[in-house]
């Protein structure tokens, strides 16, 4: 049985000591993720302590992520991976009780992966330890353990809205009017493809602002991009072969390893997707964000969307799933025209969301299809009610055409300008500088950070963790061994306030060893 | 081409007539769902009337859901079915402009047949022609339609809610409280099974109004039952085989359909699912209703749930779902326990939602899982963020714990017994009463009524929608031939205005004959 000496406690409490030896022993993987430790009663005579030690140790494990307990079977070791967590980049929801620590305790990343990768695919659980508190304007840097090593401080892998950031006395107003003036409409059932006030006003931003020209009956609402991708495949079919980038994010993947369908991994090269390995993969269906790659940060060119384009225009079992997540954070240089605007066989489908320009919790995305393919789901597959609350949509509807989402927009997107420029001048006038090289800083709301070191990226990254800094490697993101490409690092600034800026820097400094 | 002669117009404007003649032959289906409608132009030119007078025919009949127009292609004749529409009945968006009429059009019902019921599964479109306008305070009965023929008034297939019936000031008074009190929490990504303030105030109704104990980790929220479907589908598998009663909500069979599962028919006896022939089927997921079937109004007395349960206890890849949508509307006599609350090897998977306590459009239902299968999804499926909006749970969350959910139920019940007893009342002291035989009335929001008839049910449905009345025959749910069901006629009253039920009634009379 797992026993500690209590021989060096010092000014701690035994509680408090036993904590710090457990975490520790997380921290350091001596007690691996699924471990189950002793039920209170038998590690409390083990260690010659009494009971309420032990609970109250495991109480704080569990209530900062470390520990998670399942009624009636034990008190298990949660995972500590080294890869982002989810929801593109994760939930990092505030620990409420022992039951929330549970459940992200069993959150899995979107690489389904730990660290160090794995060539397959398997289930890992993933957590955030001491991710606990989530910065606020009160305890900005989180700080809220009171034992030597820090808990989590600064998240460079998560895309957490900060509160200051959305808009909630015009979004609150918005609501008031619409439960004073809408009330029918709030009570009556949408089209199965959404709000049809939304989707006008999607239609019209796109039009405006991206270059897209599509009808409303086009416009699929749907509670999150992942829910669309399980629609997609009801709407495409089982039994194409779908396509990832490679590396790429690995939940949607997931999403079809869920569904049983075919996934082939694609390679990239400094311009995309690799049209040669494409083909021979045999893929019907490539999904991939050509505005801005994840993790690489890469801006597919126009020459390779033409390339692509003309690669699903060959056969008719080919289709496209542009994914345009962030495409309204373009930093520099003009964004180039979306795949769907220039794609005259009807073979693509576009996909974007609010959970980068507005927030993940309102749970609104939806997808453009072309005609042919919106035609087939009114007929096959239009039992399905819309996913997202009428009282989200209308308030959306309004927020967009008031003209206040492009206030917002621009608000934000000089908000992550500002940020990203700060954090890049500090690190170049950081002892970091001389070792580090940035890329892929023009696009989107994450870059890439490539280090001199001598450590390996798992040993980087535990480091910076156990400093209270956690950052992911590019390195995790491949599904095929890819040489070559140790010592990036991705930089996801979305959720890092500025006033942490320096204290990450440092941590990286000092974790390169 | 089609063709009308304009001798009859009367005092009639040139496009109201052709309107008329247009509408009536859809009506009775002399022009058939997805046929084509000559272009404007060269109709006009047929006719000998103005372009502008065929365009304003063309309008008005989309506005009001009897064609569709696809951009580029032209218009079509929307499919009208006697079946109910979607969302456990039905979806009966406002027709809001043309677009709007071309998904409307496009909506298939959840059996996802015509009428009269075809053997195979076909994807027919599905239109409600003349909802457009919803009943309201001002306007009751819908009428807007000024040809002699009235448009549909009355929809015995909906569960629109009634905007009377959703709590518009505690829940507007609530949503301000969350938006200045909890925006942190707001923004933050929750677990992926839900918030958890939200899973403990559910846990707790359930506790004291359900006799159903677990833990809120076992409670995963989603956007819709049909969500959690497609979810648990990933969870069990896609090699299990799964069943649905026979008949049933055809909705779900369309489900399991669309993922490419196996999915067996089980038929009825009068205290529910045949085990034999479930056995027989080979069925390893067993999908039920046992508070209150849809669509016969069933109640599964607790002999047969005891056999069900025996039944998914026998094998190791069984299960069960008990989909207990309505439960909280039961009209007399005492509840029987849910299956979940009696289950003690762990096979039940429990689902409810707020779709008929609170309203379809906010889109929140949950299922709980046994504890082995709510760590299996953990391990497996956590890496989805969940599909329900943060504003909404929380705002549902607090609904619930101030007590708010409770008093609504009461209210609802109570609003809802008065109108079947009224209902009932007025059928018995009309002239239907001596051919009219009332099944099933003491559970839910939806009862049976067998009517004396030489009219097979499609005549009497058909008469009854031109009559403006839209009701659905029991006949039209079965996957299977099943001798000796006609006749019988599902009266969903949720959404019936009391001052329309006379006119229902009478409509009634006038139909069978």
């Amino acid at each position: 049985m797992l026993t500690y000496s209590f021989s060096d406690v010092g000014s701690d409490s035994l509680y408090q000591y036993l904590y710090k030896c457990i975490k520790n022993d997380i921290l350091t993987r001596n007690l691996r993720a699924g471990e189950k430790l002793p039920s209170k009663r038998s590690f409390a005579k083990n260690l010659g302590v009494s009971v309420i030690t032990v609970e109250n140790a495991y109480a704080q494990l569990i209530s900062e992520g470390y520990l998670y307990s399942l009624p009636k079977r034990g008190f298990f070791v949660s995972d500590i991976s080294m890869l982002p967590p989810e929801a593109a980049f994760g939930q990092n929801g505030p620990v409420q009780s022992l039951s929330d620590a549970m459940k992200r305790a069993s959150m899995t990343n979107p690489a389904g992966k730990s660290y160090p990768p794995d060539t397959e695919e398997t289930a890992e659980r993933t957590t955030l330890p001491g991710a606990a508190h989530p910065p606020d304007r009160t305890n900005p840097a989180g700080l809220f353990d009171t034992a030597d090593r820090p808990a989590l401080l600064i998240d460079l892998t998560s895309n957490q809205t900060d509160i200051r950031n959305f808009p909630f006395s015009i979004w609150a107003k918005l609501v008031r009017e619409i439960l004073n003036e809408n009330q029918q409409e709030l009570v009556t059932n949408p089209p199965c493809g959404g709000v049809l006030k939304l989707r006008t006003a999607i239609a019209r931003h796109l039009r405006d602002f991206r270059g897209i020209v599509v009808a409303p009956e086009q416009i699929i609402m749907g509670a999150g991009t992942e829910y669309l991708y399980g629609l997609l495949i009801q709407l495409l079919g089982f039994d194409k072969t779908y396509a990832v980038e490679d590396p790429g994010y690995r939940k949607i993947a997931r999403i079809y390893e869920k569904h049983k369908v075919a996934c082939r991994h694609i390679p990239m090269d400094e311009n995309g997707i690799r049209i040669s390995a494409l083909e021979r993969s045999g893929a019907d269906v490539l999904h991939l964000s050509p505005s801005h790659h994840f993790p690489t940060g890469l801006v597919t060119p126009i020459s390779r969307r033409y390339e692509l384009l003309g690669w699903a225009a060959s056969s008719e079992n080919r289709y496209i799933i542009e994914d345009d997540y962030d495409s309204e954070f373009r930093m520099s240089g003009n964004p180039i025209p979306a795949m769907q605007s220039i794609d005259l066989s009807e073979k693509v489908v576009y996909i974007n969301t609010f959970t980068k320009t507005l927030a993940s919790t309102v749970r609104i995305s939806y997808m453009i299809l072309p005609r042919h393919l919106a035609e087939r789901f009114y007929r096959e597959l239009s039992f399905y009610s819309c996913t997202v609350s009428n009282f989200e949509q209308y308030t959306l509807a309004r927020f967009i055409e008031n003209g206040s989402f492009e206030k917002h927009l621009n608000r934000m997107r000089s908000y992550y300008h500002k940020k990203r420029d700060l954090l890049i001048d500090r690190i170049r006038k950081s002892e970091l500088n001389p070792r580090a090289l940035i890329r892929e800083e023009n696009a989107g709301l994450h870059f890439i950070l490539e280090l001199q070191t001598a450590l390996s990226d798992e040993e980087v990254c535990t480091r910076a963790l156990q400093k209270g800094l956690r950052i992911a490697a590019l390195s995790g993101f491949y599904a095929q061994f890819t040489p070559g490409i140790e010592h990036r690092f991705i930089v996801n600034y979305s959720a890092l306030p500025e006033e942490q800026i320096d204290e990450a820097i440092r941590i990286l400094c000092e974790s390169i060893g």
